[in-house]
């Protein structure tokens, strides 16, 4: 000890001192430093929803830069609106099954000739709309701006930003007719356009451009659109994809044309693997590119067998790829999927950069609507009908976060309509009266159908059944977690629509029932929420007697009586995680409130999903009516998560009390 | 199963139905129903702060009503303003004894004569001020209306309502100088008093007012007083302290005849026990009351042996009071302590009433301020200095509940007058010498100091360590979990100041760390926090390398110089509970923006409460300055608090490190 000590840390050993110093004055404006070296967001010097962090939080651009930094390869989808509503319930499925590869982004391409602004399931804005809210993706939108008059092009993008879009891919688009002449203070480019969004909406949007390797095709030389496209960055734009090549030297070539005019921002290169050959003859005749004769020598030979082309396709886009890559100038891949689906999973998975990670930050889907980025709680009821929760919460002008007992009353937005195209279900009627039965013959034929998806048994006439009116995907693993005893109680008329098993602190890396950060540990209470006839549920309340202290109930039936033990009406978390670092989350919760509203939505299923499959007055209609106006929906929380659930018990004790004698 | 079983429920077996039912629309008006009987609060549907529930948002005629009807007894303690600071301190920590008895309230009378809606910490104001902030007790001010204007005691209203009071004891007051006239318009009688508060306030204080069990002395007649009675209570008040008395039949009889003239709110009877000779003497001149000749038989033979007349009063007061609460028609009694302790809880323990619940309704002591009442989560740093925290956070408008990191960034009080009563060492100067060193010869003394604070063996001058600078009490339980690694790290200069162990999930009732409603279950993360050199925070940050993902820290020296791994500055919760039914609670965070306010406080208590006990240019104030200008203030999480403990294990590879000859 001497009365050096303090210099000598802070000479002597200067790499102790690489983390965050601030003096005590300045705290809470500070930038949070932390040894993983990322960066805390601008907004904020904390962030309010932990588990979540930067992802949630930053803009496009800074996503980019940030994985950037990291060394991360990414990649993004490209898709065009759908023309049918059948076309687009198959397309949004699509982005849920890519989105788990975790593309950088998605974003849709603007149809000038198909209302793309307007409220239509097939437009522009509505397919955004969905990848953004429903589908959680973060997502560009194209808009287009020749022949638009600027009060055109506002309303489009107030309307973007109301629905929670953050980015923008400005283009001019293409001239209708032949002859096309620029008009005075009209969008005649797309910088014009980039110059319009940075006037009326200041740094909101995030700003994409086009960009041509090969020059554009009405530009006078390439390095004439070279300058038009410094431009376009110069208004505003935050990053560059370009059309697509067929050659990795175009496109470096380009990059290092780029940056020696002085062209600074991301250029992320278009990748088109081919897919078949009329599909690429149409868009080389769009698009005016040429086809490299080594690629038209081997295509040609086997133009009418698709398979062979696509293989040729994938082989290629993967080599052009991993030229990219391997250059070190290349971070992200932009790919024109033409909405399908095999031949871009295809060349991720074989790149290596489609990333299945089985890790959620939240146990739920999560939104990528702005509004909601604070969102860390929803009731579990909704655990299988997240769209319909995000639906009917749309209008909250706050998500609930930290706890839900903070939020004020919620008031659900009604759900009238069932067959709204992000509600709907992937199966045509004619699949489902397979699966549910094409006749019902009692109350036991629905028991039948309960158990079978539960099983995964086929079910009499030789049907799996993968969907129920409450639950549009097969099984979840953690349910399957708890099969066997599932099986038994739908046997006997428990008809079970959503259920979680206990855990007592599981890693968060769990595969299973694992999410949020590395590190950390998760815990559930067990819950079963089912529909059950009256009968059971007299019994069940004599038994629930006996489990006061242990179990939280609430029993309801479509006419709203309602018996709970809930204290005061408080929500009962039952999904909750321990971080380093961070404060509790608690993802779900058993709100008795919210239960009311959803009650309504369970209830109704019965009605417009099944029992309308069927003739009016028909007895399968009848029956599915029946059980919709005399059961009761139940929902049972076995408080103590360390010990058994108890839960099972608690249907067997019924079932023994419902068959003892001595029953009243 | 037929077709009448929903009727069948309902007529069949009614006491199923017993709980609240309610229709789907009128969800959230509802009162929540509860099997335990529970009334839930009138203001909300939902309670936002889950686990602390009715008695924290219930105001004190809404909890009396509440303890009735439970059948629970209870009691309330009155104590009068002191004469010197001294005397005040004195006074708060036996409120801060008396509290842990579990009054329902306590009441501080008003001195005319001693400035009673002053800031002086003599004043009944600041008094009550400190009960009810500081203290976090339900507390009635006295207040008495003769002679003053209606300006005087509007102020004194609004300023008992700004510090946080609800409750006043509405009284007439003695006049000053013999002959009394009434006043025109002024306040002659308790009863105007409260018709002015009614008129000024609403229904915003609880009014309580005085009954006298045998006739105001000044009453024209005993009925005359009744009628007087009767009008205070149809004027607004809520209920009725008597004054004392000497026989039970006197308090029931005045009782019934209360009821028998339609005085229907709960009166309380005035207890005092005799606790002396001269005090019984002064207080029955005053209050004009006769003391009956059986009690006058026994005292006046022992009037000079105080302990004896102690003793008789204590018997006294239990068998009236035992008389008392066998009646069925008596709930609480009100004690009028004398601002003594001995005797008032010998009658309370002997009666049973006195309730020593070791069970906290949260971890932390909790403000009884109404601006609080949502209050549940806190920064770690001032666990032992709960009256600071409560001080400097009295100016915000909102506190944390819920989540920490949802308040907006935490704007500390400035800590400038470290000798606040309320904030003060019980201990004088002189006995604070005897514990901390007369003379300290080096850094050593110091660590011997903090060594025999954690082991409670004596210092080598035979003085007990009972208190340090950031610990005005012993060791608590909690701590004396971790005495044998605290006393080996003390020693070698790791000089502890907060520190709780990792707790995986013990019952919410566990005597030592359970808190909260039982049937849950509680969690810690273990935390040390610690002052130490330089070089041994060298070694400590080699070391804490190694534990990177493992361990949060935050390393600190007076000024400012901040060394964290904290990722974006986020809150590290750090004791959690899971209860039936309820939301998460996470009471206690380490909070890097708030270790920066807790770090000027702490390394200011070595000057303020150490340093300063010497002579300037001493050298033992000059030790206690070297370690403020030259230590570091390091807290340490583990957060893996399902495993072994591991900060233990962080100091000694410390100490290793600085032992080894390899060490650079």
């Amino acid at each position: 000890a001497g009365d050096s000590l303090c210099s000598g840390i802070g000479a002597g050993d200067s790499c102790l001192w690489r983390y965050h110093t601030c003096t005590a004055g300045s705290s809470s404006k500070s930038d949070g430093g932390s040894s993983s070296g990322s960066e805390s967001s601008k907004d904020s010097s904390r962030c309010s929803t932990p588990v979540l962090d930067a992802d949630r939080h930053e803009r496009l651009r800074e996503k980019m830069r940030r994985r950037q930094d990291a060394g991360d390869k990414w990649f993004s989808l490209e898709f065009f609106p759908p023309r049918t509503a059948n076309a687009a319930v198959n397309l949004i499925s699509r982005f849920d099954r890519m989105g788990a590869g975790g593309p950088l982004f998605i974003d849709v391409t603007w149809h000038p000739a198909g209302d793309p602004g307007s409220d239509k399931e097939t437009s522009s804005m509505i397919i955004a709309n969905t990848a953004v809210n429903y589908c959680g993706l973060e997502t560009i939108l194209h808009m287009t701006c020749c022949n638009q008059t600027k009060d055109d092009i506002t309303g489009h993008l107030q309307k973007a930003k109301r629905l929670g879009l953050k980015n923008i891919m400005a283009l001019r688009g293409d001239p209708i007719g032949e002859e096309w002449e620029e008009e005075v203070d009209g969008f005649n480019y797309a910088v014009d356009l980039v110059k319009h969004i940075r006037n009326e909406f200041d740094d909101y949007f995030d700003i994409c451009v086009a960009g041509y390797p090969k020059g554009h095709p009405e530009a006078e030389s390439y390095e004439a659109d070279l300058r038009h496209l410094k431009e376009k960055v110069l208004a505003g734009a935050d990053f560059i994809i370009t059309q697509l090549f067929f050659r990795s030297e175009t496109f470096l070539k380009f990059m290092k044309d780029c940056q020696a005019i002085g062209i600074t921002c991301p250029i992320i290169p278009g990748i088109f693997p081919i897919q078949g050959y009329h599909s690429l003859r149409q868009l080389v005749k769009l698009s005016k590119l040429e086809v490299p004769q080594e690629i038209k020598d081997v295509i040609e030979p086997i133009k009418d067998n698709d398979a062979a082309i696509r293989n040729y396709g994938v082989e290629l886009a993967v080599s052009m790829c991993r030229e990219l890559l391997d250059s070190g100038m290349v971070h992200g891949l932009h790919f024109y999927t033409l909405n399908r689906e095999v031949a871009t999973t295809d060349v991720l998975k074989r790149l290596g950069i489609w990333k299945e990670d089985p890790r959620r930050p939240l146990p739920w889907a999560v939104s990528a609507h702005p509004k909601r980025r604070v969102e860390d709680v929803r009731p579990i009821f909704w655990a299988s009908r997240p769209k319909s929760y995000i639906y009917r919460t749309q209008e909250w002008d706050d998500f609930p976060n930290g706890r839900w007992g903070n939020s004020s009353s919620p008031a659900f937005g009604e759900l009238k309509d069932y067959y709204l195209f992000y509600l709907k279900s992937k199966s045509p009627r004619e699949e489902l009266l397979k699966m549910w039965g094409e006749e019902l013959t009692g109350e036991e034929s629905v028991f039948e159908v309960f158990t079978c998806y539960i099983t995964g048994e086929p079910n009499k006439n030789g049907h799996k059944v993968t969907c129920m009116p409450w639950n549009d995907d097969p099984l979840a693993t953690e349910t399957n977690l708890l099969k066997e005893q599932l099986e038994k109680v739908n046997r006997r008329g428990i008809l079970t629509i959503n259920s979680q098993p206990n855990i007592n602190g599981k890693p968060s890396t769990d595969p299973i029932v694992g999410w949020g950060p590395s590190g950390g540990y998760v815990f559930q209470k067990a819950y079963l929420e089912f529909f059950t006839s009256s009968e059971i549920v007299m019994a069940l309340l004599k038994v629930l007697k006996k489990y006061e202290l242990r179990v939280n109930y609430h029993i309801v039936n479509v006419k709203g009586q309602n018996i709970t033990n809930a204290p005061d009406l408080q929500p009962n978390a039952v999904t909750w995680g321990i971080f380093p670092g961070r404060e509790i989350i608690q993802p779900t919760v058993v709100d008795p409130v919210s239960f009311l509203s959803w009650k309504d939505e369970a209830f109704a299923l019965w009605i417009e999903q099944w029992a309308k499959l069927y003739e009016e007055e028909s007895p399968s209609r009848m029956i599915i009516q029946y059980i919709h106006d005399n059961y009761y929906l139940v929902n049972l929380v076995d408080n103590d998560f360390p010990l058994e659930n108890c839960l099972w018990q608690v249907v067997d004790d019924t079932f023994e009390l419902l068959n003892s004698p001595t029953q009243e």
